[in-house]
């Protein structure tokens, strides 16, 4: 079937169709790691083990305030798990990384895939645009799930989020499933069965996933707004964040340790980061 | 909707996504009707009233053999009730009423609708092709229902039928509802359910509506194949036909005739029908 998509031979009433049957009817986990997988292969796979054995990659369903990735990349990559992280703009309410990165004048997007690569090896980090070239799949589905009103099913949302994550070839994948009223997933129950699906499909394709479920009742610290989210993060990695921007961060790069072995457990991980940013070493390696 | 249909304003894919959703959820009565009630006037709309106060019309979900109304129209017309029947070619694996009369040589299907309406005025009967002027808007949802898996949903059937038997105009309507192996609808409990909702469009719309559900477990007759179904139905205008399509010819007839007062009680009816059969008058029409 996704071969169909790219090459037109399925047309979009059929794929419309079959969206909005899978809204209804689900899917099992082996359909939607089937289908995941497929996408993940419909473009460019990449290769980032030049860069080392374990590398880093994360991933929110979004929320208002969620400038996290601004803190959790440069501290990650101050514990010594380099950080590769392609990232998506806005997408309904919620603000996209990239957006709020383009807020420092002269910060650069657009890195193309071997200076991307590159960055991650000499800095430790890098954070830049989806390229159209991963999961072009993904592209024309969301497209057509955008104007069929079958964008809200977990299967299909499942799909998306992991074969992007997939073709941009991490293999420590932290997911951050937002829950509440300023969330896609508005309830406790909706948001688990996110995480739980997007954890077996990495497990099945062996692209070991962590995920956790954070609150979004409520935008993530005081900042919002893309200028004033960079500022926010600055303040975190200086040790002057606001006390759920902080904990989330601790909370997800403790998991991202314990989970590649870097920490023996949950304590000492979250010693260590704070040691990073009471040091200055995770601010440093933002400015870098 | 209906109108975005017909000037293109609506795509195909939403359409489809639109259908595939009704297959899953289904749709209330009313919503039924009015979806029914905008497809029958996506088109024209036959205006009937100077053959007379009562038109008969009737419809067969379709079944091998199923040479009905071969035999029922001229029965009716011989029995008072001026029957105006606009049919289909078959569909999936039955043939249709128009294949079946085009078997013989000469038989023209296509009368132009003054023609049509003349016919009836003069003999009693016509049996003539569906018009691409009656309910366009189901010719377009049909032919996207064809190609996406949405043929079978109870809504959507019942709506197709009924509405473009309110727009072929007819105010007394016979629905026959086969159900079996050999049928589309293959429980009894789904042909009751697409009889009760087309009974229930009908009545919404004020044009009663007669339903009977049939057993379409084996063929309908000894005969399949045109030719052969169309010396079957003379046979059984003579009086010789099978047991079954006999019985579901006078079982239909009566119904027609106790609903509109031709007759007073299904016994009347039937030896009403028996004598018409008897006396030559009904094969004496079927010639005319």
């Amino acid at each position: 079937m996704i071969s169909g998509i790219m090459d037109d031979t399925i047309k979009d009433y059929q794929l419309a169709a079959w969206l909005m049957a899978v809204c209804w009817r689900g899917m099992t986990i082996e359909e939607t790691t089937c289908l995941t997988d497929a996408m993940a292969r419909s473009g460019q796979v990449l290769d980032l083990s030049q860069i080392g054995p374990v590398v880093g990659d994360k991933h929110s369903t979004g929320g208002v305030g969620d400038k996290t990735t601004l803190v959790f990349a440069p501290l990650l990559a101050a514990a010594g798990i380099p950080m590769a992280k392609l990232s998506g703009r806005g997408l309904g309410h919620t603000g996209g990384t990239i957006d709020k990165l383009e807020a420092i004048p002269g910060f650069k997007t657009d890195l193309p895939i071997d200076k991307f690569i590159s960055q991650v090896k000499e800095i430790g980090a890098a954070i830049s645009g989806q390229t159209p070239d991963l999961a072009p799949a993904d592209g024309k589905i969301y497209s057509l799930r955008d104007v069929t009103g079958t964008v809200e099913s977990i299967p299909l949302i499942a799909a998306s989020v992991m074969s992007k994550k997939i073709a941009a070839g991490s293999n420590l994948i932290i997911l951050d499933v937002k829950c509440g009223r300023g969330a896609f997933m508005e309830t406790e129950s909706r948001a688990l069965e996110l995480a739980t699906t997007m954890a077996h499909i990495g497990e099945a394709l062996g692209r070991p996933v962590s995920a956790v479920v954070t609150d979004m009742e409520q935008p993530l610290g005081y900042a919002v707004g893309h200028t004033l989210e960079v500022m926010e993060a600055i303040e975190t990695l200086k040790g002057n964040g606001p006390e759920d921007l902080t904990e989330l961060c601790l909370a997800l790069g403790a998991l991202a340790l314990t989970s590649c072995g870097k920490a023996k457990n949950e304590l000492n991980a979250r010693h260590e980061l704070e040691r990073l940013i009471s040091s200055g070493l995770a601010l440093q390696k933002f400015a870098e």
